[in-house]
């Protein structure tokens, strides 16, 4: 029989579809994916090519002075700071705006092979510094509203480059998912002077069922009614509505779970295409923990495609069971 | 430069992404979709093999008794009739139900490797008779809420199974997206006592550069707002919040319009996966118009995978300007 379940913090229902339910282990990619070499010649991303992406916007280095990691503006980008301002009268009806922003590649480091599940978690920390840094230069922009981060990990995520990269994008408007998603939580919180997420978050941990991993900063878990067969939310444990303003041991232990986090995906499902996402708020005056959201990383391996049925309704059918999900990751034997 | 536009019936904007635009003819399929035959042994929807879909609910006739339409029970139905009532209180913060509901796959027709765009209009129509009927059904089950049809074409689209089908799933609950969608009709109808659908489709109208149809009863228009390049929405020109309680002109019409459309989508990109739905609201007592949604049918061609950044913000990259991709259909040539 199978099971509705709510999901508080996107508002959505999903279904959770037992009778065509799969065993773990059948997520398991069905032909390896061939091995890439270490580097490229033909490779944008790769050392030796920095000329193909000359608008550097930062680079960090090692002791030696090579490059670890370095964002450049994306080639095809989706929003531009050239675009101009806002001058006619919006549509009631059909309003529009011109496409202005910013949209940067960050190339996660020099090995076009090493995926994030493979690195030493000192490139992964630097790789989150990057983030770090841009996000916050960003919101430096009056014209900015929101600012997203996220990586697609294969052709199934939606990206055709093999060097490992993720993407930030910062935009004039919220989208209507974020604050969507904003207005549940504000509603929460004024009903219950309580944020939703660190009820849900206290839930989780009493449960324990779901939980994948945990360390002092942060706990990593299959939602109660994920999307998809081995979607995870990695939540800091503390209130903090902006990932930028985490302390310097938070991003150490953030480094820490996301890359186990990935491993277990990576070693578990032999290399599965993947999406995460950082759904933060805007940072907060002075760094305070700021009331009105709870950020939190979402990973969605893409193992089913969205057909008619999630584009008409927004709800996702899970033939995953989340319980399932979680002990079959938290089982992952890890290489030492 | 990019355009930020905004959707009023969905709340949400799109980035019509010019820098990588790409030419309508572009996205004509790359490999020729292989021929299929007209008939499969082993195909469990091709006549002789009744047997395989033993639950029959509903089947058209033509006048020497051999079946045009069937309506059988998903094999792998996500929601079942046999689900127990609710009857634990809900969790505050994890709420969920029994998957009580319908699933059921409408087979279009006996040949195999005839899709919507190739049949002739009778059998369009007998198709939206199915669905008329089994939607009207459903909803004399009170524990049902919300009726979503849709089709899947193409694996590209979800879709493993070669013979024509489409899906209709009936639900306990309403989806998170549908109910925001009816607030934001709702909203502008209390503040201007007029439907938000109808303003649209007089816009529309009066712009003439995203249409790419018109008949008695309906109009097909590229939306201002295009999730992807050649999304197209069918709309009743008159005010009407159910889809089944079109006249049978009506009917008619909407089989012309959709035959029409599917049909410059096959000729024009060289048969595309693609997914469309029916979003309507549940049937009106007596069949009255119903104030609050106008119902319309979305077809959403796919031509480009969702990553990251559509996950992470609910927003789409659009590389088809909607004017590029309604001119392009309109020129179509229709075979005879």
């Amino acid at each position: 029989m199978s099971e509705l379940r709510f999901n508080p913090i996107t508002g959505d229902w999903v279904i959770l579809a037992t009778e065509r339910a799969r065993r773990p282990e059948d997520f398991t990619r069905k032909q390896p994916r061939p091995p890439l070499p270490r580097h490229v010649t033909t490779c944008p991303f790769c050392p030796g090519n920095e000329q193909a992406t000359v608008t550097e916007k930062l680079r960090l280095d090692d002791d030696q002075g090579n490059w670890l990691v370095r964002v450049v503006d994306n080639k095809f980008a989706a929003l531009s700071p050239g675009a101009p301002e806002v001058t006619e009268p919006a549509s009631q009806i059909q309003p529009r705006l011109p496409g202005y922003g910013h949209h940067e590649v960050i190339i996660e480091g020099p090995a076009h092979d090493l995926t994030t599940a493979q690195l030493p978690p000192s490139q992964v920390r630097l790789i989150l510094e990057a983030y770090r840094r841009r996000f916050l230069s960003f919101f430096e922009d009056r014209r900015i509203a929101h600012v997203i981060l996220y990586k697609n990990h294969g052709s199934g995520a939606g990206t055709s480059l093999e060097h490992p990269h993720s993407q930030i994008v910062a935009m004039p408007m919220v989208p209507g998912q974020v604050s969507g998603r904003r207005n549940i939580g504000r509603q929460f919180q004024r009903g219950l002077e309580d944020c939703l997420h660190c009820r849900l978050i206290e839930a989780e941990l009493a449960d324990g069922g779901r939980l994948v991993s945990r360390n002092r900063s942060f706990v990593a878990f299959v939602p109660y009614a994920a999307l998809s067969a081995f979607h995870l939310w990695i939540y800091p444990l503390a209130h903090q509505s902006c990932f930028a303003t985490l302390s310097e041991e938070g991003f150490a232990d953030l480094a820490e779970i996301l890359r186990e986090v990935l491993a277990r995906l990576y070693h578990g499902l032999d290399n599965p295409d993947f999406n995460y996402v950082i759904r933060s708020a805007a940072p907060t005056p002075g760094g305070t923990p700021g009331p009105e959201f709870h950020w939190y990383l979402s990973v969605v391996p893409r193992l089913a495609l969205a057909a008619g049925f999630e584009l008409g309704t927004g709800m996702f059918i899970n033939t995953g069971l989340p319980e399932a999900s979680a002990a079959f990751l938290r089982a992952v034997r890890l290489p030492a």
